[in-house]
């Protein structure tokens, strides 16, 4: 049986007397156990970092990023091992894994433009014979705290722009699911980053708030659920320390009645039931404007429901593998009784699948409910499974008014082809990302991140421009030269050589 | 006697039970009361900001941007006014009221510049047939929470760019001198700005709590002092809101063994006893490098501060004015008297100064110390009065050394001709603003403000670019068209009319 | 009788021998005489703009941009004068003079972001203690030339931002209708830009032809005919001058059948026939695609011409105004009696009219052309009056085929209520400024003027961000400093002080 | 023996009757021929490009990109054999080779950034419900004319960033080494290229003459001498094409009386002499203010000169190889000749070298003049060899003055400790790129290169962020959607289905 330790100063540690399970949810067999880090443990990998920081600052940033472009050839010779990893720990289709792999990888191109987007701006003559520039240094010590449900992807949002920006980073990704992530930080260091520079602890609640608390840690990047959120900006910002924390999220998908309606379902099958519905972009909300476009979607969602193929992620031709947990999957299932009590209608029931072969894994169909309302708890909680709700509206304004009043604001997508309603909805949505016809609207890696209301605390979203903002701090120069003798007065310091 | 009220949707109102009064620094006489505003009272004006926020929002940025060129001109109108406010309520003498209102006005003009610094970023094809592209869209409400020290600038630097983005806001001045304020909050409004867009509170913790906890504020800037500071931070992050907080200061100057010694002295009375230090850019201490160095600078400052003139703001001959208030004068004196318990020498003693006329005003000589060393409290604590404190070190790198010991991080200094000695500090010191032979690196409004350490909790710097993104949030959208009958079809779709 | 001279300077001077007659348009009666300048009196001007280039250079960048906030109120304050010369020389109706001068005016609005803009980008650390930053620097004399028929826009479209870039300039206006621009020159003046800064010459060939060959001279902009501008391009570049030659248009609208025609009709109708179609962005061809599209919107359009009202321009109510010349009047009028000769359908003939009181004047009513087709000369030249040639289309596709396949690229519109038909219209047509529901796709001054094919000769745009560039080039510097005995021996040098 | 042909639409051609010898310069003996081509063969080059255009403009950026980051794998892997290449045709020293690569590799790490740079800007609301924004859109057939002294560099700086734009490319390398950039080229369609977008055709003044004038071309970038680049910016401009032309250079360094003159002549010894002076960014003349200075400096150069070791390029151990022609070693040899009877005093003499075992080989010694003066031709003329003039000022303003007299304004540096005279330097001297201590100021790949005077024709530099500029067009749309049925009509439209 393997014990996962942590990564620190380039030594694998697993020292620590806590430990906790990792299990296969295909099969909810025991994999490994993975070391939960003691306070001094983490205070350790801070330590490791801050001692690495002057050296690692003071390499040009060029130099800092070709080792990215390395990361990037080590990630992609390297991807089966890691999709391998992500199969076996969270439980999602292989080629799921791999296209979560490849956003990864983009993001870390993206960091290849470093020594672009570290520009800072230039003033000649602000006054007469000064000027003023702006460069945007490194903090120091960050930290990321990564969820269950995109292993590889989420830690290469943060570490690589913030190592790359001249920071030192301590990880802590979910101790569900740690494999990837610490098999990556492997392979950073094999690209180039020195020992030090970059650091992973697993680890708890003990972990997390020692890196929230510790003054040594500069800065602090979440994704997790919105009461962790709140919970990581409340405690980090009281320590001083700046914070972004991206929580839950409630995608709501409208489909206005001029929509292609056959690639709205197409489209909705994928943003809904992808990776089990365990993605913080995944629609789970549809909501059809006029009853003859609900009729006509559930009509068409229903029968592509019927050829889902659910099973062990090993076999890519399943569409949905298991739930990450079988306390997770409970909690999904509790929902969906919720849903039917509450009184919407369960057109499509995904429970009591029997997966064959894998009879003990957190297997669980696709549901979808119709005629859901506002007050639900089915539609006011992110359920993270694969649960897509239907709503009836008579306008697009009611569609948007639903949309509006929910706490979260993560993503958002509109079906039409209609050029003015889609600028409308785009412009007047309280919702950070937006999909015009786009149901999973989530940046591109060289645009940014980020949610609006409940789903983000902080100011800078995530990965593309506004993470090197985000790991680096502004320092503003201001230069005027005195008069000087050397250049006014040359002529009479050397006169007798003539 | 007049009562400072508040201005809340255009109207003057004054009717809460509390205030307090205005007392002119150089008389101690009565001026005015001030109101201080109830919860209820700051809830109206968040209220009337609310309902003021949609119909702001869709006026198209060019037309919120030509109520700030307008601005501007009301301003320079206005400018006598505007500085006669200041002197009676601050005592800062009346060009250097000019000065600051000059660099207020300078930040409405970089606010002209709206359309350009508010553009998001396109991306055409980051697939096939979809484009995505970011919008920066305004907050909703936001507040400002500004000082003593600059009654007209500061607040300049939040209101005019944050309602130019589409907020509406609600500022609350110091209670000490906000008629400044209010004035030209009135000439926002002459201006074009719609009432309720813009509302102005006067009050005390009272009022800045109910702006930190109220949830329809989304965003509070903050000028003043580091304890205050930390707990607008904490308050408002806890509350979910986006804050930068600005905090004290304790700004060194290095002085080389190879500066222009009288360039640097001349420079360091106007940077150390302007405006009586009561600045958060002045500098309180000189780090001489070589006795040499630090044994002509002291004999020069000890020469011009006997030439400084004190006295009653309204008359432009004088260098420095009164402090603030009677309570500031005594913790001002007694920073004196602790430095010479602690074994610094007082070179200079500006104790006992009594201005003919204004004998009751709080008038305080420039002071200077020598000798001074870490651990002292008059090196520790912003002493915010005119005492300037001398340390001796042999070597720059003990200088530096003391610098990035320090609490603070707001600006610093060095004055050398060498260009690798100005290179190394401006790289490698930890602070945020630094001059190279410019005493007060205070950035151009075109450039953003904004110390490191303990002189600023928040990610984003007050004015120039970094107060567009302070004021806005990202929308990124995200756009594909289905195939269209309407382009490809419209050959089949009319042919009998052929 | 007034004979308008130059203005080299901050004097006038009307020496020149040779003198051209201004003619009202609206009477057809003399109003002035403009000299025309000689070889030496351009070379004097150029030699004044040289001399005054070294100390304008120095001025820093925010001291020349104020000047330009007090240009727009002096622009503002003077508005009626300016309209009331435009409508005397060119023949516009008043409150289209009014449209032309706000667009210039936005175009010194933006030059109020110079600061802003005109930011280098700085690289900290390119290789150890290494620095390299850019800076934008004037580039020297640089001269505009500009067409008849925005005597007030296209001027603003230039020297505002040369001169706030650093440069010094020689305006060289059209000498049919200069009075606006020397007008205006003189406001500059009066705003604060030194004599000799900017300079106007009026002339002809001689006069462009000395600018486009004096060495002194660094850049030329010019907008007027596609033949000129090539003559521009190749002359200039032949002289190693730095060119932008913007140059003639043939501006199609596509109309699709699903567009909201009433809308796109009363769109049509100002952008072909406002200012007398003598616009380079004017619409002089409509597509429609379908002949129900065709046959609804001819009748819309044809109704509407009959309601249009054409007279003297200060006369507010009248919708047109007379053509520039009579010379340009019997052009037009040729262009439509070979239109009909070539078999397109005239449905309105605007020709023959009189209008009571200016019966002299160069009038011409509306004219309407359906089932032009492409290879008639009325499709392939540019008309430049009131003329509007709609051609019938069966599809989307052959309607992009025919403006990709003319000669001109400058502006083009679709009206369609479809997304996608908009997107790849906008993605794929051959033309540098796109509508999509609008019919004068003028791009907005803090975005950049341009055409492609033969509508512009150059790489950078007119105004907005493209001019910083053209009126600018770059200098890169990378620093580096020697290991100094100033920082690190500091303590050596001193040791005998302690 | 073999024949180099040319690379079209993926397939190497050599049918060409014209060849011309390729020389190893070390020897004198045949390496190759190389095929001149025909205008019919350089019209079949443009006209597979042009084919190739539609479909690789509709890739996504973000897809040429990653062929990037596979061509930046390639050079790294394929540089021994790309050196051997360079020192086999050219000359120049294994390492100095391996240093050009790097160069030409940092150019397409920075065209990876693509996605970045190439987004356009965009403005909501620039009237109400109307949006704006910009693209940077391809050209269409770009071409690209290189020298003999950067085989390999030049045409890295030129097409992978036009390719990834999304343009279509003809190159055609120097006749006289072009072997290192037909290779290059084949790595580039090993990495992804599609046959077609990227074409060699190697030829002399037919094929460049074809180039300049076939329509089908967009744009040309050429780096040469000065009087083919003033040729090649006026006939393509007299051909309506962009042009970027890169000249002649004769770049000057300062030495000031308190430069760090160890430092400064080790670094003019590699700025000087490196890859034989054969470099436009080579430093030719160096002007020492004050005579001490001068004959310090001229000692160290002489004394360094003696250690220099000359020979074939394959032996690493050399600082020098041959010249790259024997003509060429003729006219350099004449210069010096021509520098003696002006009376320049020639310190060291290089000529009559003969390198054992290579005694056929074009081989010339570090030649260094004292006295120079302007007016002799050793100063006035690019000699592009090993030879070094010192020039002999009181002041730095002469020095000054000396530069910007003179024709080309490539580079030139300056060697100080003081920050006032650099800063005075950098912002008068009238040169594109300035060193400060730094003698040979190439940007790096992230800011771009480009001289001022006759060093350069056009508005834009190479490579870095004005490349993208060059290689596209802006187009800007401005959109607005009319009322919609569909959404605000919606609740009618189906109002029978509820």
């Amino acid at each position: 049986m393997q014990t996962i330790g942590h990564f620190i100063g380039g030594e694998k540690l697993a020292e620590d007397p806590r430990t906790q399970e990792i299990i296969n949810p295909s099969t909810n067999q025991l994999e490994a156990k993975v070391c939960l880090a003691s306070k001094a443990t983490v205070e350790k990998a801070i330590a490791t970092a801050e001692a690495a920081f002057p050296a690692w600052r003071a390499v040009p940033p060029i130099k800092r990023t070709r080792i990215m472009f390395r990361l990037k050839d080590l990630l992609e010779q390297n991807a089966d091992r890691i999709c391998e990893l992500l199969t076996r720990e969270h439980g999602k289709v292989l080629n799921d894994a791999m296209g979560e792999l490849q956003r990864g990888i983009e993001n870390v191109e993206y960091v290849c433009s470093l020594p672009e987007v570290l520009k800072g701006e230039h003033s000649r003559d602000v006054g007469p014979g000064i000027d003023s520039w702006s460069e945007f240094q490194p903090l120091g010590v960050c930290a990321g705290i990564t969820p269950f449900n995109f292993p590889a992807m989420v830690p290469l949002w943060m570490w690589p722009m913030a190592v790359a920006c001249g920071n030192t980073f301590v990880l802590k990704p979910s101790e569900r699911d740690p494999s990837a992530a610490l098999f990556i930080a492997q392979l950073g260091i094999e690209a180039g980053i020195p020992a030090g520079v970059l650091n992973v602890v697993n680890g708890d609640k003990e972990a997390v708030d020692t890196l929230l608390t510790d003054k040594r840690v500069q800065a602090v990047s979440f994704v997790g659920s919105t009461p962790v959120a709140e919970h990581i900006y409340t405690t980090g910002c009281a320590s001083g320390k700046r914070i972004q924390a991206f929580g839950g999220a409630k995608n709501h998908a409208i489909v206005m009645p001029d929509a292609d309606l056959d690639n709205a379902a197409t489209s909705l099958m994928g943003a809904a039931y992808g990776s089990c519905g365990e993605r913080c972009m995944a629609i789970s909300v549809v909501v059809a404007v006029g009853d003859a476009t609900a009729d006509a979607l559930v009509e068409k969602l229903e029968a592509q429901i019927a050829t889902l193929k659910v099973g062990d992620g090993r076999d890519t031709s399943n569409d949905m593998g298991p739930l990450v947990t079988r306390a997770h999957l409970e909690k999904v299932t509790g929902y969906i009784a919720r849903g039917v009590e509450e009184g919407a209608e369960l057109v499509v029931d995904g429970r009591g699948l029997v997966v064959e072969g894998f009879e003990d894994g957190n297997y669980l169909g696709a549901c979808l409910f119709d005629r859901v309302k506002e007050g639900m708890v089915i539609h006011s909680d992110e359920i993270f499974g694969p649960v897509l709700c239907v709503m009836r509206v008579d306008t697009m304004q009611e569609a948007m008014q639903i949309i509006d009043n929910h706490e979260y604001g993560n993503g958002t997508c509109i079906f039409t082809r209609d050029g003015e309603a889609a600028r409308y909805f785009a412009d007047n949505i309280k919702i950070g990302m937006v999909g015009i016809n786009v149901p999973l609207p989530v940046p591109v890696a060289y645009h940014s991140f980020g949610g609006w209301k409940h789903s983000l605390f902080g100011d800078l979203h995530a990965y593309g421009p506004d993470s090197v903002r985000f790991y680096t701090k502004r320092k503003t120069v201001t230069q005027r030269w005195p008069a000087s003798d050397i250049r006014e007065g040359a002529q009479f310091a050397f006169p007798s050589n003539r």
